[in-house]
């Protein structure tokens, strides 16, 4: 490895480091009890978790590499554009556009070779066609949606009534039925402990 | 997925969420320049970005995915034992003791064929004979390093002197070119950067 190369990877893991500062909406509760927001490399690390234990429940698995990679570097442009909170129908409108420019920015600080292999991973993610991404995409979701149950409900706080979550979980529910199972007892879950909001009269 | 096992997973997935409360030695800094003590679960997904960076960078790769996932799983036992500053020699001399014993609480909660999987990555990178136990260490201890220097050295503070850190470097150093290159650079900047401590007199 040239000494070019090293440098550029040691500027990017510095500038990667910032996604232990961007925070998400879901929480983690601590062992004193007190709750705060997640960030999205724990989050990222926690995804990888619940694809390594599905990995092996699903038909044709992808690539675990592959998807362990893709799941590693899914939300690597958020050092720049922050977390878009998926109920933000607001911001999500222009995610796209803003993550678009953030990874022109993360990814172009790299050796060619390695910001190409980062991006395809990230594009991949977002696209969202390949097996793996739908995978990964899952594994997203589920672990999202999880953390929910764990940090006893953000969405009563946020006012996200049930009906509204569905939206963004039935596309995961749908990737395999292990995902369907497991989101499945997670909603018995956060309606026994009454976590989400309110319908609107 | 039978009901129990999904209920075995979540239950699993809530112990492991305790990892984002277990802290380092080693600090990350935020955007509005406070450092903080860096989380094994920060830690665990910061590792596998050095091992997809670097993963190409070695004759004969060990497998992407068994790497990753031994990454992932390679601190669990830190919910119940802790993590161990690897300085702290007394500390040191009990760990293998105290974390056999996690594991057999963290690992155990699992269905048997899924607890014997994430059991047998922890042991294999305990072991670190395997060429994938010796790529994760290498990135382990790289990132570890990584992080003083980001963290503006908590080598000083916590008074270790370049010397000591050898020991827990050279046989990251050694496992291949591509770590002896990166590690070297870092050692060039902690010490431009005066982030050790002064060796005793």
């Amino acid at each position: 490895m040239t000494p070019d190369r090293v440098a550029a990877v040691i500027d990017f893991l510095a500038l990667a480091d910032r996604l232990k500062h961007v925070e998400r909406r879901g929480r983690t509760v601590g062992p004193d009890g007190a709750a705060r927001q997640e960030n999205s490399a724990e989050h990222c690390w926690n995804v990888a978790l619940v694809a390594i234990l599905l990995h092996g429940e699903v038909v044709d698995p992808p690539d675990l590499g592959h998807v362990l990679a893709m799941i590693a570097a899914h939300d690597l442009v958020e050092v720049e554009a922050g977390d878009t909170f998926a109920y933000d129908e607001a911001h999500v409108l222009t995610q796209a556009d803003r993550e678009r420019a953030a990874a022109d920015i993360v990814f172009g600080g790299l050796p060619p070779d390695l910001g190409a292999r980062l991006r395809g991973l990230w594009e991949e993610f977002e696209e969202g066609v390949t097996p793996a991404a739908r995978f990964a995409m899952a594994c997203d979701r589920a672990q999202g949606f999880l953390q929910g149950v764990i940090g006893t409900g953000h969405w009563r706080h946020e006012g996200i009534a049930e009906a509204a979550t569905h939206r963004r979980m039935n596309p995961a529910r749908q990737v395999a039925p292990v995902f369907e199972a497991l989101i499945a007892t997670l909603y018995e879950r956060a309606r026994a402990g009454r976590m989400f909001a309110e319908p609107a009269p």
